[in-house]
């Protein structure tokens, strides 16, 4: 599953973990500003807005995972399964297909605010990439700096829900997410107070005992309430390398380590990598589960005014620093 | 606090996270085979085993926190605040001060077998390393690739306990930290069954849902079970890279995020650096907090018949690897 | 808050708890087949089934709480605050008034079948009993031998969903609830199996581990989950005697003891009142929090042919059985 | 297994439940002050205190498993399967054999005071009631209205804690118990505060949501917990009436219900009865598991002069009260 998040210091930071057993092949994906996007209900879009992040690249189309358009709106698609139903082609609307919702938005829009208007008037269809690949099950997370939204497109239609928490994960629906972390609300940062019984000596026999209660598994109510938790009291330095780092260290709360999710016979779920992008400067960092240096591609690097996608694979392997 | 495990892949790894507030200045340091070692109560030792580790070098002395010799033993010393009473010099025995543990054995010792009998000679004593610094209270872990042990001195004595799960953190002592993971005992990988109610559609609406129940905070008993698991159940490759890779997701298991655990008005516990030595090679890894790369230090690229100490600061701040 | 559950031996068994700081005098009121009922918006009923459970009496008008008519169809109406929105009056609808509607369903219906009909044409309307009442937030259980279903009158309507867990407590809305209960899934009476790691000898140290997890507090979600537990597991013998004391055992699982739940300073919410009738027989059992004693009220020894309410006050104080 | 506890209004009660799958065969039991005691090490007692309490009678012998003496002064075995290691026979100390261990001190001590002093001179030895039943493993609770400790016999010998928190259940030992409840300190009857996110609107959906965390499953460990807070803030009148109301809701709030303890195929673990007495009044109050009404035993009503045991069967079946 995956758990994305938002953070803020002097600029604004949003990424993700994608966790599965495999990959389909994932690169960081420049999409410049004349890059045609060809829609299948929809007109072609010659000039959009420039967008950098995380896709699978198939006949030169950036299936995209989370990105970040030159405008600093972020977006990214986190499983759903089983709770995403995708809504029926319909005359008068705009119909957008599951896996052009992200391109959709981040080509057009320069804010949430500006989203919040589009999503007014769309319906998110089905229609796949290819006869050979089923829908995938999503809801999303869409954020820039002044504003965080859900979006999930479910039995009874597209929803939009503010997102005060600044995370997402999987199942359940985000309103019942969120309703969840009512049973986390006195957990805290601070050392508890002792309230069980005046006459008993208890104690802190150890540092960080406010947040007893907290899950630690990987199911994505525990990453949600782990990773809204570590979030919410994130303290940083608010340099670029501080606020990366820390954002880093947001994700790696919920990081899936080999082996604690067994999903088949000897298969497991993992990280297979995090992503932190810089919406105000274009920069995408991202680590991946055998590379732990973070990594980056700026999207002012390369030329936002071109036709063509700028394709970066992962690098999934680390580089021991040697220090003698 | 902090946390220590141990890895076995093809060769045996072992490491620790250090967590505090602020650093006293660490080094990773060897120190060759022929640096004298003066002990406060025992005689000068000219000839001994070479050791590299995490250390606070004084007056050319090497504090260590953790390492590992030439043969393959590490050791790691863990806060063990208000349980540690270190015993009275006697004579007859061999009295070792708090601050000599790990160079007396790691220098005398090729295994956890021979150290085990030290140990059964040794009084650990309070005698500090110099007058304004305090003893620390500490409880240490001792490994090699054969076995592994928890040496704790408390009121009752100095005691030794085997230590299957391969890990340790803080408070309470070893064998109420062990009687915990009973608690613990369901918890598994896999996803759980429904033996709640036949009657019941229950549902794993999630991946990962067979650890429901282990828990996520940061204190020593949350710690404890959370990397006990998933060291228990980690899964990698056998080559140095996976291995080494591996270990620091277990450990990442319970980083220290700045902000999740306040000890004083705006001070943070944080988790410092994050060790792993692969005991046969002699390579000493870390990361920091702001350094996510995996760094390392090899103690075969030193002169180990040397007489003075190898320093290598902590490389705090990390490097972005540019992909454009 | 409350506490409902059914409970099915040779005969079927409902009841439920009443958990508040002060009691509003309550009544075990047995409504005979020609008392007139005049409902609000809808014609009188002169004939009716009869009706037993227990009710605040007002104008000599049963407001029940909960309730068994002489064909086994019970029903009791709990706690929904800040969820229940009642209706709008509809002109071709029957109007039933939340105050009304334990007596319009039982005194017209024989089964959850044939109720199943009526709340299909039915409009729960938030009409108030007197003016100085506001309207109480309700949702409610409705069951015979053969269904159990929740009913809730929420913004989104009137909602009627199967209760295969056959409890029902307070908020969330029960399909939340539900869903909460696939976080105890595999909660077991029977000792649970070590699956956290084959090297470690992890012991049951006490009976009982396999449902280590169940929550104890008196929080609705934590009763839900914990009630849920004792009923699916509950073993008797089919006697009334044993089925009786059973049940009075599932709903003491979660008794609210004086002082554990503290709704203002020194006002402590408490169990007032638990009941349990047999359905087929129409006998209404209970207890109250200072009476430990099953008492009880059968509706067969009334003149159930008559227009007068029978009405029976709770023995609030308890016999104390001397043996010598 | 078994849960004890006290409390204290304007009189001092004290009580246990006995959980297990079958019964002995338990009697209420007087023993009279002329009662001859024949202890196996130590000399007859021909005169000493009155007591009362819950015995299984063997051969005119009262084994008590929890009795109040005539002075005030109460005990209770419970089990303590595994950690009890009973003493050697020991010359010059005062040997008792386990099953003597509560006549020896309630026929002779009126204070936890004077009992310590008994304590501090003798062993406790494993010596059996007749060859064919293995020792009790148990460990006692002793308390008057002044004191409580708990009394362990562990391989480390006769260990005499205080007990602060005025319970005891089974393993592990005392010690660990009292540990354990740190885990709980912030758990309480008021409503929690967010802690969690000022940015998040979360909310108190129920009452009783400040002891979320409190478990509520049937293991030793989390009866301790769940009964420590309950009776922490027990408040009830102080009329004899009320006391002991409250205290049985006290101990039902650990009551084993059949079916949620499975011990062996179709076997259960219930509350065979729970037990309650005025430790002033010297009155025997108890319920059993069909037997919902609090039944007596009053001591003073017997010749309590006399030389034979007064015996009363335990009351198994409850009697409905009719109200018509």
């Amino acid at each position: 599953m995956c758990t994305a998040a938002t953070y803020k210091t002097k600029d604004f930071y949003m990424g993700r973990t994608l966790d599965y057993e495999f990959s389909y092949g994932d690169e960081i994906t420049v999409t410049p500003r004349n890059y045609p996007f060809h829609f299948r209900h929809m007109e072609e879009l010659e000039n959009h807005y420039a967008i950098i992040g995380m896709a699978h690249v198939a006949d030169d189309y950036p299936l995209y995972y989370d990105a970040v358009n030159e405008k600093g709106l972020g977006m990214a698609g986190l499983n759903f399964v089983g709770n995403a139903v995708y809504q029926e082609i319909q005359e008068g609307r705009e119909n957008v297909a599951q896996f052009e919702f992200i391109p959709w938005i981040l080509s057009q829009c320069a804010s949430v605010e500006e989203a919040k208007k589009m999503l007014a008037e769309m319906n998110l269809v089905g229609t796949v990439f290819a006869p050979q690949f089923p829908a995938a099950q999503l809801h999303w997370i869409l954020a820039d700096k002044y504003a965080c939204i859900t979006i999930e497109c479910v039995r009874e239609g597209l929803k939009v829900y503010d997102n005060p928490a600044g995370v997402l994960t999987n199942n359940p629906p985000f309103e019942q997410q969120m309703f969840l972390l009512n049973q986390y609300m006195h957990l805290s940062p601070k050392q508890p107070e002792n309230h069980f019984s005046e006459q008993l000596p208890l104690q802190t026999y150890s540092r960080g005992m406010g947040a007893l209660g907290l899950p630690g598994d990987l199911s994505s109510t525990s990453r949600f309430a782990k990773v809204a938790f570590t979030r919410a009291h994130a303290v940083s330095g608010d340099s670029e390398a501080e606020s990366v780092s820390q954002f880093f260290h947001i994700l790696g709360s919920v990081d899936q380590q080999r082996g604690c999710c067994e999903v088949a016979e000897d298969k497991y779920e993992i990280t297979i990598y995090t992503s932190c992008w810089n919406a105000q400067k274009g920069i995408y960092y991202y680590n991946t589960y055998e590379n732990h240096q973070i990594t980056a591609v700026d999207m002012h690097r390369e030329n936002l005014d071109g036709t063509t996608l700028a394709r970066y694979p992962l690098i999934q392997k680390g580089e021991i620093r040697w220090q003698n």
